[in-house]
């Protein structure tokens, strides 16, 4: 049995937010007390770190279900499958649909249940539920989708990632420059004739680390509105994902018996460019080797953090040709890795 | 292999409310116009078609998160399992944490995580994430949890269903006299001692039916201030589950290979009495005979609609005796169905 992506899409939210577009905002400490730097140099310092030149927003009209089924519309046109015999549609998210302007989150019904309502899908068989697992919440639907055509209550599953992040942000917070809106989806099967995952790894760290990423107040303290929003501990974060990720993608690719050599891509979240680097460069020193060139298509740089949409629009883009330098051709041994709230952390390694 | 369930927990909450404290509310029609009924009628009917004359809070201090916590904690207890063996922490809910008085739900970190981290369980091999799948939330998790430990992705997995329905009513809405809070949670392990899921079930009903339940505004239409709180088309919900739900569980029982003479006990989600009377006769007759005495367990009475957490606590009341003329023993064959927003249905066919 092989259990593979036979299709992929990805929907870019229009809106394109400049570095720049950030030079009027008060940029405030946890504290409330103004930063001293100029604007100009947090925003420096930021792309320095990030790798964030640009973000996408999605326009008002459009929900986290609405740019969820557009990314699951291009999924099942590539993967050529009738809609109506896909047995599960599973979104990770983590705000629910957000109505531009709103700050109350919309899970009634489930993401999952818009999604299939828009698809038109009529085949009640078809079982649409959403996942909460933090940015890596795709993956983790994936390894679900995997569980379930295992176990034999599934054959074909569409998989989705999608968040509005733009309407949960602080506006006193310098990280709300990391955040984005996409959605990115792919159908797996159990299929003779394509990929294969050849091995998945999952964990959760949530006794210390359980409120890395949090729902908490502005920053702005004059603002007392009880209206929370989006925050990080970024430290923190450096740390663990530097600590855990690389030993988590590790044993994943040594359960897969792939050589290192062997691996082709690895598809990375877009959480942070630097930290990105560190990660994949520890994960090499694990085998005593340098990081290879070109091993880590990035897209941050255009794109931001869209948290859940980071890596099956990344890997969507690679497989369509539209990321320089970057391919994967049928046979190509990539990794899949994420990290987010949770702490979460999860990886595939997957035979293209 | 057998998957059974080996622990059982519920957590009710300790607030009690009376139909007689929906007194001197002003209940109002949909269009916002007054309901010409005095609320003594309005309450007398709503007791006669759903059978709830009390229903639970939770205290102010405590959230979903919390209690689904305090439920997980019994069920490990009485499943007397190490919680460091744990591989999956499934939590099913709707509408995240709720903060007493407050409108925006906070599901970041995911409600699995925070229970992960009351439980303190420490070893991130146990993996916790959240599913939203309207009320059939727990059944849907239980039914994901067969598949991982089927699929060898896990031996022991721990599911609640937790909500606080008080937090998100409408008090102009007569509706809002059905919901209520709670927990239930149990432990599913791979085990050749206790009991066995024979059969499962699930649909996603989302083509005409996917608003059935929403989120939608106050029916006081002067209160314009974007809150949105949990809203139905009861008279279609009814209907659409009388037709759909009978058939869904006779299919699953068919799948299971047991004569509808072997069935003990029918746990179905404590959505109205009437409607799950009615939905339980219907099944019957379609095997040609008229619903058994005692085989519907039901506290709804009680302890209202609390969504996700009817079907545990229920069952978890049944097996702990605490149910008057209901009782459970090893190698009965009892069903757990449940019905609601998506619209989703699915049921479970099990041996004790």
């Amino acid at each position: 049995m092989h259990i593979g992506i036979t299709g992929t899409g990805s929907y870019i939210p229009t809106i394109t937010t400049l570095n720049t577009d950030f030079i009027n905002h008060t940029f405030l400490n946890t504290d409330g007390s103004p930063i001293p730097n100029s604007n100009e140099v947090i925003i420096e310092k930021f792309k320095k770190i990030t790798g964030i030149a640009e973000r996408r927003y999605a326009k008002k009209e459009l929900n986290t279900s609405d740019i969820a089924y557009l990314a699951a519309e291009r999924a099942i046109e590539d993967a050529k499958i009738d809609k109506e015999t896909i047995d599960y549609i599973i979104v990770a998210h983590n705000f629910g649909d957000v109505t531009y302007g709103q700050t109350q989150a919309d899970t009634l019904p489930s993401l999952a249940t818009r999604v299939k309502h828009l698809l038109q899908i009529k085949n009640p068989k078809c079982i649409a539920y959403d996942i909460l697992f933090g940015c890596p919440g795709w993956i983790q639907g994936m390894i679900q989708a995997y569980a379930f055509i295992k176990a034999g209550l599934a054959n074909k599953c569409l998989v989705i990632g999608a968040e509005t992040l733009s309407r949960v942000i602080d506006p006193y917070d310098r990280d709300s420059m990391i955040y984005s809106d996409g959605a990115g989806a792919t159908i797996v099967e159990n299929t003779e004739n394509t990929g294969d995952i050849l091995a998945h790894n999952a964990a959760t760290f949530a006794h210390n680390e359980a409120n890395y990423l949090f729902f908490g107040e502005s920053y702005n303290k004059e603002e007392n509105n009880n209206t929370r929003y989006i925050k990080m501990h970024g430290r923190k974060i450096y740390e663990f994902a530097v600590t855990h990720v690389p030993q988590a993608m590790k044993d994943c690719l040594d359960k897969s018996g792939v050589d290192i050599n062997d691996v082709k891509k690895i598809f990375i979240h877009q959480a942070n460019e630097k930290m990105d680097e560190a990660i994949v460069q520890r994960f090499y020193k694990l085998y005593n080797k340098p990081m290879p060139e070109d091993i880590m298509p990035m897209n941050i740089y255009k794109l931001g953090n869209s948290s859940v949409a980071t890596v099956p629009t990344l890997f969507d883009l690679v497989k369509r040709g539209k990321l320089e330098n970057h391919a994967v051709k049928k046979g190509d041994v990539v990794i899949f890795a994420s990290v987010g709230a949770g702490m979460n952390i999860n990886a595939i390694v997957y035979r293209y």
